[in-house]
């Protein structure tokens, strides 16, 4: 187990040597570990190499000049300039709030980004202005829509967070496919077969092997097939695609750059937009209601909800939100779990950037 | 088959002879048949008895003072005044489309209202003002979020209608939950099981009896199960659910009215808002790019997923929005299949309301 301020201290040293401004660097650390904190590895520490690759790719600028392009009173256009989607996303983020200051609500729409970490903790920084977050990102094609052979979506995440009152907030925040691709490595590490419902083959047909990705096949929507309401998934996963890519100006459907493939930027002249995209709101509450009412209904919702008799064999129903922050109350405590090879990875950056990585050495 | 103009003139008179003034007549008419026309049923022509009723038992107003009770330039909340949610939902969308051409984007939350159709009728408004709109309710609780054995949510549909440029605009319209009420009611006419991860029993556990929700059991959020993404599922409608019902001060939850059950008014001292709630938006598209180009990056964004590789034994990968399109075109030609119960129905109304209906006696 490592604790999460020393991972936090050694990704803000990596992001410094990468040449990020200080407070950028802190802030790019910041996103990263909440993503450990809160239970999703795969966005975490363990992509720290991948932004190291991005730059020394020059698909990363570590001193961007985020801009708005285009505005009204409630809406604004970032371009964010190449930088990492972990800083411009809080930054557009901010832009979004002080709009809601203004006029009720604030969307912007960012387009030359890249990838942004977990859309959940940029939601969340609406929370302490009384206003609801929302954050969504489309991302590099793995998925199949429904009926499609071809990878034409990512897993295009949406993340909604709602202040209560003396409960802890409402954070809802899910990839619009059946399961994360993070949840498939677990399975191939562990040799075990995926649910129905989650891979198709190369050749479309619904599959079970966790390794499907790689060999041609795709991730698949929310709902798995159209029987389970897979068209549903495709549905919301075009809509996050639309909102980050086609409103903004960024790439959409196949054109989304993938994370971190080397050979990428070939094909950058046939591009319909500017690196990847995200689209991000804040509303105020009192824009709506007084806030000290919506606080209490809103606890009258979630304890409603808790309290709601368990189906047999779970414990509890539970609020979008708790496992997150049950796991991040406690890995604050206890540290965070790194598999052998980001350890690995990680000290090989340590030696790479002459940084200090005692606290590797287990 | 019934022509939709018979069926649109018919509900028209009966909302007239419940009360409605004459254009709330037949814009709830309008709203009314698209349901029918877009193949969405359940929606349509056979609910009119169900509005009848609720006017019956003063839980419709018919002449509903629809007023806005808060507002900022980009948000407002509407009371309905217990109006039909098929002339409140437009009202509200209308303010969103003025606020949008002032500040962007507009939001409205609307309380005190009722059952409103199709969302996707309601988000589609956007359209002709080169808007994208978005639309959803919440509605009575059918509907058990991920590990609960309680019916806590409604099947609390999200449209989202997105203009393009010589392509038809795309058209979400989906609700939160593995299947539609109305899918389980074609499967109990046929006495055919439900497939797995649409229903639970009275006991929480997985059922396919298609029968199950009115034994005691539930409808299954989009997933299904944990294992398929329910908790996804369950996150979508509690959003829905959140900001129709908690955002507006209409009821949420396990308080909001079902559609037409004649006793439930008797707990009206318990309940936590008013009516049903719903919520509108409307993002003006040059509020973030020129409409031009927007308008052409979306045909290329539908041409590209349209002309994607199908999957062995499927036609073409769909947009969203062109099935229901497509049944819209060829039933505005040859008519609307309708039931017999529905058409027995529609004639107790004709009796009941002294409406000629010579068109039903086929």
């Amino acid at each position: 187990m490592y604790s999460s301020e020393s991972l936090q201290q050694f990704a803000r040293q990596v992001f410094l040597r990468m040449g990020c401004p200080e407070a950028d660097a802190l802030l790019a650390s910041e996103v990263l570990i909440s993503a450990d904190l809160r239970g999703v590895d795969s966005h975490g520490i363990a992509r720290l190499n991948g932004y190291v690759r991005l730059a020394g790719l020059n698909r990363v600028n570590p001193v961007p000049a985020v801009r708005v392009v285009h505005e009204t009173p409630g809406t604004a256009v970032v371009d964010g300039d190449a930088g990492l989607g972990l800083v411009v996303a809080p930054a557009a983020m901010r832009i979004a709030i002080e709009k809601a200051k203004q006029v009720g609500t604030g969307w912007v729409a960012i387009r030359n980004s890249n990838h942004f970490g977990i859309a959940g903790y940029h939601a969340m920084l609406a929370l302490p202005h009384d206003m609801i977050g929302l954050c969504m990102t489309n991302a590099g094609p793995l998925v199949a829509p429904t009926f499609s052979k071809d990878k034409l979506l990512g897993t295009n995440p949406i993340a909604v967070a709602v202040p209560a009152g003396q409960e802890p907030p409402f954070v809802a925040d899910l990839a619009t496919t059946t399961a994360a691709y993070g949840k498939l490595e677990l399975l191939q590490r562990k040799e075990l077969p995926a649910p129905t419902g989650w891979v198709q083959d190369a050749a479309g047909k619904p599959d079970t092997d966790a390794h499907a990705v790689r060999k041609g096949g795709a991730l698949l929507p929310l709902g798995g097939d159209r029987e389970h309401g897979s068209h549903k998934g495709y549905c919301l996963g075009a809509v996050v695609d639309i909102f980050s890519g086609v409103l903004s100006g960024a790439n959409y459907g196949p054109w989304v750059p993938p994370f971190a493939t080397a050979g990428f930027m070939a094909s950058a002249a046939q591009l319909v937009g500017a690196g990847t995209g995200h689209f991000v709101g804040a509303m105020r509450v009192d824009a709506f209601r007084p806030a000290e009412e919506f606080r209490e209904q809103m606890d009258n919702w979630i304890r409603t909800f808790r309290k709601a008799t368990p189906v047999p064999g779970a414990a509890q129903v539970l609020i979008p939100g708790d496992p997150e922050r049950q796991l991040a109350e406690e890995r604050s405590k206890t540290g965070i779990p790194l598999l052998p090879p980001v350890v690995e990875n990680l000290r090989e950056l340590a030696g790479k950037f002459g940084i200090d990585a005692e606290f590797l050495k287990l």
